[in-house]
């Protein structure tokens, strides 16, 4: 079927000029620009009345499940800003569920009116001292790379391996690069000699840039780099330099991670472009950034641009400067008219790959015992200690006794920590304290732990921690607060322990009753006590992190007892 | 091993700065660009003392055939001009051979220092009037895919079929395009809804465009333009404008067509550049699109510039304006050195294949009376009119007597023409007259003839045809030039009678040779005969043709007979 956008002023990426146009589309392509169509050569005409005609966006790099939605949920949040594609590393999944995690993120975004293109999650564990739900060598990858929304190798954390030329991991880039395909970095604040290795060593990008000069450096040695604006790392100020030639051609904007709320209020690559407008950018720079040169980064040919061939991915501005989004069009199918969302009929997934990661969890019931440490008598003791808005932790030496609430202090804010394995029942934990983060009563536990997920606890007592960890047993995953032997607030994430089954407004609205409910324990509104529970046992992180195995000394790579001497 | 390229200017062609930086070469690769890089990092170190150094030059589009060298011969002329890879469309000894041609080019490209990508033809044979050695349909290009330097499909020069959407041409298209790869263009003047349809299809890019604004229209809709400047087409003076953004990185070189005299004369890609900077155009822009922007083109991601991971095809240029190259690097290893080329040893073509291409002449000997036309009396006929420096020929209609040397008329410059077909025996042969030789005395031959290549011969006896036809066969393919029963030069090309096996110094002595014994003949200085009988027997270019099916009549694309009436 054939439809003309008639009357649009079109935005030619490929030269940055825009040009009055009708757009003539056949089925999913795009087959004709100019000015020569009439109403004849469809049987649809739609007048955009001198509109603004360009592509839809792509977002370079994101990892769905930190919006905690299912890929049609997060469809639907970011449709109506234009987003029509996304290259997302399934990275959380994976280390749940392996590559029955990466099939469901494949077959779960079939048939939406978006088109999700997947990188392969590189570093499945992340680390040795990490206990995933699943390891992923080269081997295991390799079968995914026949599927036609598979694109490369994603962001490769494990700089320190490839500089040191680990075998495992030069193979799976080896892979990647003789699919044809590319291989995404990871590597903040590398430079000189030993970027010249990581990139020599096939990487093509990097979304870790956080001053321009770093990125001059990058596309200088041949990266393109990445412009992340996601909810917890904001690049784009420093990076606006970057919005003016000879960098911006080399350049793509991404979101990395963002939270459901902030895509439903905020947007999603529409909010980075208005961003940079506001800053004094060209918004063309910022729409090119967003299609062409984004599609250009991953060799895709036929995505990206208003031009004969290319997927009808088009959006109809109604306002160029501040991107407001009129029409969206997802492979010649109209999904978003006049800012609303078009209804679209849902495909089913596969019973046995929903089974797969829905029932990811598995721990047998936890009682209060399973959280009592068993010292005697005053230890000198290491204590992790929080940082509001930052995701590195510091190391207190404290003393503790365990005669006195077996450790706990609430005076000093020394509260009890837990990191409980719960991929294969193993039984494994880690026990420990942390201060910072204000709570006075109740507790708080989740299975949103980067990047292993295992269960994570922070308690006041050892009642309510058992109660939090208990319910996000049930659930299959999720957040909870619980207070004084009850359950205040709980979101489920039953998709794998980090994904919801419900809409963003939904999980938007659980997230924000959770955040209420963590304030009545105590904690100060300025800390997201969830937020930095999340990498709380990412042991990639400096300084002190727990882990399953206990505590890791992050600079120097090793468990450490929680006793000093 | 290592090797340190010490104090250089590199020129950075993602960003067209300049910078003094140390280039660390390891093996084949790059591994390092930067200024902190020491002796002690290389087992060997090279000062360049502050010259510029550049990526190796690609030729975006060429045929290797039309040099009339082999692959190693053709490397061997053209590397110290900076060129150290080359897109090759072996149409030509396809047009002969099939899929043994194909073959031949890849395996004669094996182990020289210079990578020869190849582009599979798309059109074999050419026209249906043709008769040419093999016929490639999508199954016969399938298994070629698989090999790492086949880049796509070449040239469509077909775009009526692609328009009218014949089914064997876009399954062509579609095949490289379902491999990730990219489809040359052939489609000069298309324009509009045609230009659309043709780019729709699939046809990434054009070489064909011989204005700026054919070529803007072009780089609006999506293609690539490469700008062409070949022996005969030269189209660089027409298309500087495109040295300007933002048209420039849409934009590569190539050469299509050149000749062995003119590349060791003049240059190659180096020349192309050099020509653009007297102009007054930025030589940086022109290396830019020798390299990078030619790579991106066919989605190489390693190759085309100086930095960590690229292949090490590098130059060393005296001089920027002038584009004097002192080294040359090809995959690492220095094959140019102060602008002198360095041995390698040669690989060896399988013996089999070395058969397949050499033996493709399958005529029987030839006898005057194969050029008799068994007319008697005056008829009026249609004698094609070749016009110097041009292509296209044109219909002359002339009352031939046949009873008077069997119509030869030396006063009018009426001579006699035929095309014998010489791949199977079929004894198919057109005969008929042409005029606008000047050719006095004796005949000329040749089995370069598009895109068949089937044997052409013009002359003003029969005696001397036969002469000269039979020495062509004799030597398995080549031009001969006859007089008074005796060969008076020649030149063979005893590979698929379109190749020689000579050094290109020698071809191009040979071929100088050929020029001046036509012009004994008559034939005036301004006529190169033997290019223009090259093109006599190619009926896709306008108006009268000679096949070995007879004349055809290439503006109603019909088969006429030789007599008028």
């Amino acid at each position: 079927m054939r439809i003309l956008l008639k009357n649009g002023t079109v935005i030619n990426v490929f030269t940055g000029e825009t040009e009055q146009a009708h757009v003539l589309i056949e089925d999913e392509k795009i087959i004709g620009v100019g000015d020569s169509y009439t109403d004849e050569d469809a049987r649809e005409v739609r007048d955009v009345q001198g509109k603004y005609i360009c592509p839809g966006f792509m977002d370079g790099h994101i990892h769905i499940e930190s919006s905690m939605l299912t890929p049609p949920e997060f469809a639907r949040a970011v449709i109506a800003h234009g987003t029509t594609s996304v290259v997302a590393d399934p990275h959380e999944i994976a280390n749940v569920c392996g590559k029955a995690g990466i099939r469901y993120m494949l077959e779960a975004s079939e048939n939406i009116p978006m088109t999700i293109y997947i990188m392969l999650p590189s570093c499945v564990s992340a680390t040795r001292f990490d206990e995933s739900g699943a390891v992923l060598v080269a081997e295991d990858l390799e079968s995914f790379y026949s599927h036609p929304r598979v694109l490369g190798l994603a962001e490769v954390m494990d700089y320190p391996g490839v500089i040191a030329e680990d075998k495992e991991i030069l193979k799976k880039i080896r892979a990647a690069r003789e699919h044809g395909l590319t291989v995404n970095g990871h590597a903040p604040l590398l430079s000189g000699k030993k970027l010249d290795q990581y990139i020599a060593a096939g990487i093509g990008d990097d979304h870790e840039c956080s001053s321009a000069e770093e990125a001059r450096e990058r596309i200088r040695k041949g990266q393109r780099v990445m412009i992340r604006q996601g909810t917890a790392a904001q690049n784009l100020q420093a990076l606006l330099p970057l919005f003016e030639e000879p960098w911006a051609h080399r350049c793509l904007l991404v979101s990395d991670d963002k939270h459901p709320a902030d895509l439903l209020k905020k947007g999603h690559i529409d909010d980075a472009i208005r961003q940079a407008v506001r800053a004094g950018k060209n918004p063309i720079t910022g729409i090119r950034m967003a299609t062409l040169w984004a599609a250009e980064c991953f060799g895709l040919r036929n995505v990206g641009a208003t031009a004969p061939g290319y997927m009808a991915d088009l959006l109809v501005l109604d306002d160029l400067a501040k991107i407001k989004i009129r029409d969206v069009y997802c492979r010649g199918r109209r999904v978003v008219e006049n800012g609303w969302l078009l209804p679209w009929q849902e495909s089913h997934i596969r019973p046995d790959l929903d089974r797969a990661v829905r029932n990811s969890f598995h721990l047998d019931a936890l009682s209060e015992d399973d959280f009592h440490i068993p010292y005697f008598g005053v230890h000198m003791c290491r204590v992790i200690r929080l940082i509001a808005r930052q995701l590195i932790t510091e190391e207190w030496d404290a003393d503790i006794d365990f005669q006195k609430d077996n450790g706990i202090d609430l005076e000093r804010d020394i509260l009890k920590i837990a990191v409980v394995e719960r991929h294969k029942r193993t039984g494994h934990k880690g026990l420990g304290f942390i201060c910072g983060t204000g709570m006075k009563q109740g507790a708080a536990a989740s299975s949103v732990a980067h990047d292993s997920h295992n269960l994570i606890l922070i308690g006041t007592n050892e009642r309510d921690m058992a109660l939090a960890g208990n319910r996000v047993r049930e659930m299959g995953g999720g957040c909870t607060v619980a207070l004084n032997g009850e359950i205040i607030s709980e979101m489920p994430l039953p998709i794998g322990g980090v994904m919801s089954d419900c809409s963003a407004a939904a999980v938007a609205d659980q997230n924000e009753r959770l955040r209420q409910s963590v304030h009545l324990l105590g904690v100060p509104q300025e800390l997201e006590l969830f937020m930095s529970m999340a990498f709380v046992s990412l042991p990639v992180i400096p300084h002190m992190k727990m882990t399953t195995r206990g505590l890791v000394d992050v600079n120097n790579q090793k468990l450490v007892s929680l006793k000093c001497d």
